[in-house]
């Protein structure tokens, strides 16, 4: 157990009143005691307690090769998971549960537990804590960083080939990574030929490359267990006066962004002053997405850089900055770096040249 | 739409007393409504209601390039998308809710939908329909495993060279699978070497082949959309005695199960048959998960072959029979096929040989 990260949750559960903390995300709960299960579809379950009893609830499926500080409850496939957590529910009033806890095991929970005991999401008591990066993991996330700037080297010579399909490319991004010394791919990377690139959530087809294609690439590798995360978008042998028009607008709304992050700027201003630069030129309605996400332990964690988002930036934050236009049937563009927030002002995270770059 | 499948799923909601259902698994609104959509962490999800006017809620960050003939509501990411959901519940009363919706949707449409509003589990009114599987559906399936078969035969060619480590063997499957027609995996394969196949749920890791090492090989791809499962355990150079004795036992609880298939035989009866093999040599404890799972379009869809699932089994269902013995620090075996339930037995969709076999 990490006992400074369990006491910094346990601080927020009591300010926002729950006595009872139950957490499933798989991420978390490693997190918290440093155990790095993958339950699948099976119950997994981390209930913290404010008078010091935690539970950790497993699938006698699930392999323990290590001493856990804290109780264990095992249940096999056929008992009732969620019956054995309300079983440690018959004295809690508040109970907090994890916002991505799946509905069959919450309803049983909440059928079972005693009628005293009042449920709402409480994750924010752990997401809160993961937002503030510690000295280990912003080493890890800096160094993470540093591989995909490395990694995106290579894609972008492997794309100024010009021979290859999107999925062509995407496949080797796993080895690219570990000859890097990551562990893999933090997500399913985008490349994005022409059109493709403005589907903000294309993944890689077998598209080939065009002269006056632009290619957006979405990537990230996994280094020790963090994640990096960046875009950029490159030119395939010529660029168009509206591509440069384009990319230049979305590299002024990165840096705009970038530029004013400090401690006590709110992420809805930050979001604000980027999509002003590109709404002032025309293009708001193709910028049609938040302006970031946090990352760290996973490739989006809770926080967003968005209207709806009105948090104040503290030191140790580490989120995403990537504005982008997509024109539907043309193409697309995106710069995304990694952020950490300093004590006065932002660390990007991301070093990998921004300027316009015609490849090929 | 699909109003054959949607009509079935009404009529089980009808059955069982819900006037709305929100089904939020994409693999079922794709299945209901062709669309196949990668929502990520967004709010995605399809309304069913009885008095046939059935609602889709789109993030605006979504790519829709199909006409549906459904109601679309759109949200963007600054929206309150539960928000839409609850106004839409005004006249509902028993609400269902999908077994994985997750609770930060789920607890904010019932704090804001109306008080008459009663929510409850209701997903296995679709699960239950996709686990009768369509002829159109039933081919595909049998064309997956027939490819699975001829995968595994690949690698336990690659195995047999006794060169490569679980993690090279693994990461070949993408390109194997594609090979042979389908998109990819179904799932992260099982390439388990001696002690690392007593691990039920091992990926692939650095490890190397030993003469004497079982190895346990858990694969399946992707073909149209269905998806193919099947383990075989194979020996490299030599096999012990223990070995031998654990292969025919498990083999047998394999087959002793497949034989008894047929309608009107419950699901935890082949699964009791097969443990009971095994159980009564001595080894109960070391099968130490379900006997098998239902599959189609995702790898584990809704239905267990296990002592706590007492349905009987009807034509049109496919799912897996996978006995093991896992002795822990030495090796495992696993065998598994994919089974189609017919009219008057069951049809076995894997005919790769579950003789024993020495390789190397």
């Amino acid at each position: 157990m990490n006992q400074t990260r369990i006491n910094r949750v346990l601080k927020q559960m009591e300010e926002r009143g729950m006595d009872h903390l139950i957490i499933s995300d798989p991420s978390s709960i490693d997190y918290l005691i440093g155990y790095d299960n993958h339950p699948g579809e099976r119950m997994y379950a981390l209930l913290l307690s404010l008078d010091g009893n935690h539970t950790l609830f497993l699938n006698r499926l699930f392999y323990l090769d290590q001493e856990l500080d804290l109780d264990i409850v095992w249940y096999a496939d056929i008992e009732d998971g969620p019956a054995k957590i309300a079983e440690k529910l018959q004295n809690g009033h508040v109970v907090g549960v994890d916002k991505n806890w799946e509905a069959k095991f919450l309803m049983r929970v909440m059928e079972l537990a005693s009628e005293e005991c009042c449920f709402e999401l409480g994750s924010i008591c752990v997401d809160y804590v993961r937002m503030h990066k510690d000295e280990h993991e912003i080493e890890l996330m800096r160094k993470s960083s540093l591989l995909n700037d490395q990694a995106i080297d290579q894609v972008i010579q492997l794309c100024a080939k010009g021979m290859l399909t999107e999925k062509q490319i995407g496949l080797q991004l796993d080895g690219i990574f570990q000859s890097l010394g990551c562990s893999g791919i933090s997500f399913e990377p985008i490349i994005g030929y022409g059109p493709n690139g403005a589907d903000g959530h294309h993944g890689c087809d077998d598209s080939t490359l065009k002269p006056g294609d632009s290619i957006v690439i979405d990537m990230g590798g996994l280094y020790q267990g963090y994640c990096s995360d960046m875009t950029r978008t490159v030119f395939y042998k010529e660029v168009s006066e509206k591509q440069r028009e384009v990319y230049e607008l979305v590299k002024k709304a990165n840096e705009t962004a970038e530029t004013m992050i400090k401690p006590g700027v709110r992420l809805c201003d930050i979001d604000k002053a980027a999509r002003d630069v590109i709404s002032k030129a025309g293009y708001g309605p193709n910028f049609n997405h938040r302006l970031g996400h946090f990352i760290g332990k996973d490739v989006h964690e809770y926080g967003d850089v968005s209207a709806s988002f009105d948090m104040e930036v503290q030191p140790g934050m580490i989120f995403s900055i990537e504005p982008g236009i997509y024109i539907q049937g043309e193409f697309g563009v995106r710069i995304e770096d990694l952020v950490l927030v300093t004590e006065d002002g932002c660390e990007v995270l991301n070093q990998y040249s921004k300027d316009l770059m015609i490849i090929g």
